[in-house]
């Protein structure tokens, strides 16, 4: 078992990374204060009900909590302003007061919707994150939770920190292998901006982490929350430090905006995106291997690394000028100077971004 | 002018009360760090927007901020997730970024509103208070915004501080005369909970504030919202002491729940609720003149002291079991010890509330 703390003052909060973690729940939840005399809320996806929910239930309801479930549809669409009022009306018919918890079984999706039902219901209860997905490893760390709004991602929430994370590594051996590598993505760009050795690490044990190797997973899980946790102690609100986290996310959320539906997983597209910044490093002068590791890493995870030829380069140039985080104007971008550091260049001309972009599409696959 | 601070560390703010400050909103715009490059947004009715919204944006926009409004339908059911939802697709068109604010012109119903599209949009932009109601003198401080859900009021928010609270006792001219007594019942309440001298001068100078003369009002307003920033200084997250800001609340929200539409404003069903209050607290050994001053502090303002008699004693009494007041079970109750004193009562039996919801329809109007 691997535990870790993210240093928030009175909002700490613990991570316990470990196997078979669901069956021994209700301890943990105890330990943390979860009420057992107030109603908790589990939300979770379809997906993940079938295969964790009873687990989960078991654990807390033998331990003496009093437990409801509600299942929403797999997928982005669940991240609405009407499924958080669908939510919180059922909270509201299952008695939930102001002790009680609501705890996201599931991955970012669930994890970001149940958050912000948390930080909303009764203008705040208690939170408890129990990701089921590697990418889940970023999106648990740092209380950011939000739903979308039809003309933008994650517009509408919140930060609201949980009172713990419960990662139990079994509940990864379900996930597809298309999500494995894109939870690895998240894994990688964290090693990127803060830890040349365990980019190192990754890219050597990439076989164990692609065939989900408890120990190996359990080490980038640990490691890639690690830094998150690091980044977000010293800029919980998003001030300043925080924007190094958008590493491969200007140009990936873009991929992912002008990409046909189910195309591109959010991890793939973020890949490409940090090919992207790697490229736009070696502008800035920084060494040759930062582009050529970023590569190999991202390659031996699985992951794609080129545009796909169809993708038009107008449409994502739009794309990305939409993005929020052009501030005032000026075009902002998270750029490698070396493996395991980052700068924020606030003046990045578009007419390199655009050259990129182009490039990207011509990049050759790692044989 | 006056000016008061609510003391809340670093997210204290100023509250500002006087005569055509809608005109200088500018000035105290620029003073309090809301920025002139990206756009502001206000929010307001229909009711107010065609009485005051052309001097508020007149004073900004000649100030050189960038100025867009929304307008909504005037009352209680504009605070639902479906406005939220349109006003943050109305903020993202306007290009609302991370450094804009959004400015609440209104009463009570636009202050939750805009206060909670603040608190979410973005996870959070500066928020702007300028009430333009009397009852405004509560809900602008404190910082609790919600919207509500159908099957509870305000049960979906946040709490979000403003960055100042602009008070243009001008724009109090144009209120109907019934809403004027309502938002008198909150400030009489604040005397009630806190401060006796308070409430003797609200009796001796109840014909001036219907009258709003501007001193008077003035006056009233700063003691009101004294009385409430000290006791949300000492309790920001409703904890214990803000309890007691429940006063006449209990009995009050039922009879808003069971009352046809537009029979009750809330300060008239909260009077109502005061004097059954005031009742309770006879029964538990307070002096006579609990009641009494009650009585007629609150007739004098105008307000409701008794029960209509086509109310149902059983609807009231199911409205309230339903009460997020009640916790765990135990009825709990905000009992007047004094005028200018409360105590929070956790058992107070339900067969006493019931026969004191009943007596309420006895009750005689003051001659
Ligand atoms: N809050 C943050 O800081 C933050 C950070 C990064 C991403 N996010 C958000 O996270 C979301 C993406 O997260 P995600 O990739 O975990 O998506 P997800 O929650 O949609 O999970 C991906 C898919 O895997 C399924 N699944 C989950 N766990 C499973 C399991 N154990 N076995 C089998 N199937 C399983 C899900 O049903 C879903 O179909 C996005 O909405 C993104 O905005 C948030
Ligand atoms: N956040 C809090 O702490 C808090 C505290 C108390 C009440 N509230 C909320 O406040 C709301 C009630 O507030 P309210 O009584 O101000 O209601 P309101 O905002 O609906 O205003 C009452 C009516 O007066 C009109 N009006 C407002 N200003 C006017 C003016 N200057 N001239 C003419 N007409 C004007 C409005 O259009 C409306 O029709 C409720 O939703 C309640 O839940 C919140
Ligand atoms: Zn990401
Ligand atoms: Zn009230």
């Amino acid at each position: 078992m691997r535990e870790l703390t993210v240093d928030l003052g009175e909002r700490s909060y613990p991570i316990y990374i470990g196997e078979g973690l669901l069956e021994e729940a209700s301890v943990y939840f105890a330990k943390h204060g979860i009420s057992k005399k107030s109603p908790l809320m589990i939300i979770t996806d379809e997906q993940v009900a079938g295969r964790h929910l009873a687990a989960l239930e078991k654990s807390l309801k033998d331990g003496g909590f009093s437990v409801v479930s509600e299942v929403v549809e797999a997928g982005e669409s669940s991240k609405s302003l009407a499924m958080l009022g669908m939510l919180v009306g059922k909270a509201l018919e299952a008695g939930l007061d102001r002790n009680s918890a609501i705890v996201a079984l599931g991955g970012g999706v669930v994890g970001d919707l149940a958050g912000f039902v948390a930080a909303s219901y009764m203008r705040g209860v208690k939170f408890v994150q129990v990701p089921t997905t590697i990418l889940a490893h970023d999106s648990s760390v740092g209380g950011k939770v939000a739903v979308n709004h039809p003309l933008a991602k994650n517009i509408i929430g919140a930060f609201h920190q949980p009172e713990l994370v419960l990662y139990d590594l079994r509940t990864l051996q379900t996930l597809p292998p298309r999500e494995v590598s894109a939870g690895l993505s998240e894994v990688v760009k964290h090693g990127l901006i803060w830890d040349a050795d365990f980019v190192d690490w990754c890219e050597t044990n990439a076989e164990k982490l692609l065939a989900l190797d408890p120990d190996s997973i359990g080490h980038a899980l640990y490691k890639g929350s690690s830094v998150k946790a690091a980044v977000v102690s010293q800029d919980e609100r998003e001030n300043d430090l925080r924007a190094i986290l958008n590493l491969g996310h200007t140009i990936g959320h873009a991929l992912e905006a002008v990409a046909g539906y189910g195309e591109l997983l959010h991890g793939e597209a973020i890949s490409i995106g940090m090919i992207g910044s790697a490229k736009l490093g070696l502008r800035y002068g920084a060494p040759e291997d930062v582009y050529t590791t970023t590569k190999r890493v991202l390659s031996a995870c699985g992951l794609p690394v080129r545009l796909p030829e169809h993708y038009d380069v107008d449409s994502i140039m739009d794309a990305m000028m939409h993005d929020k985080k052009f501030k005032e104007g000026t075009m902002v971008f998270v750029v490698p100077t070396a493996i395991g550091k980052v700068d924020i260049v606030k003046d990045v001309p578009v007419a390199w971004v655009r050259e990129i972009v182009e490039q990207l599409k011509q990049e050759a696959e790692l044989q």
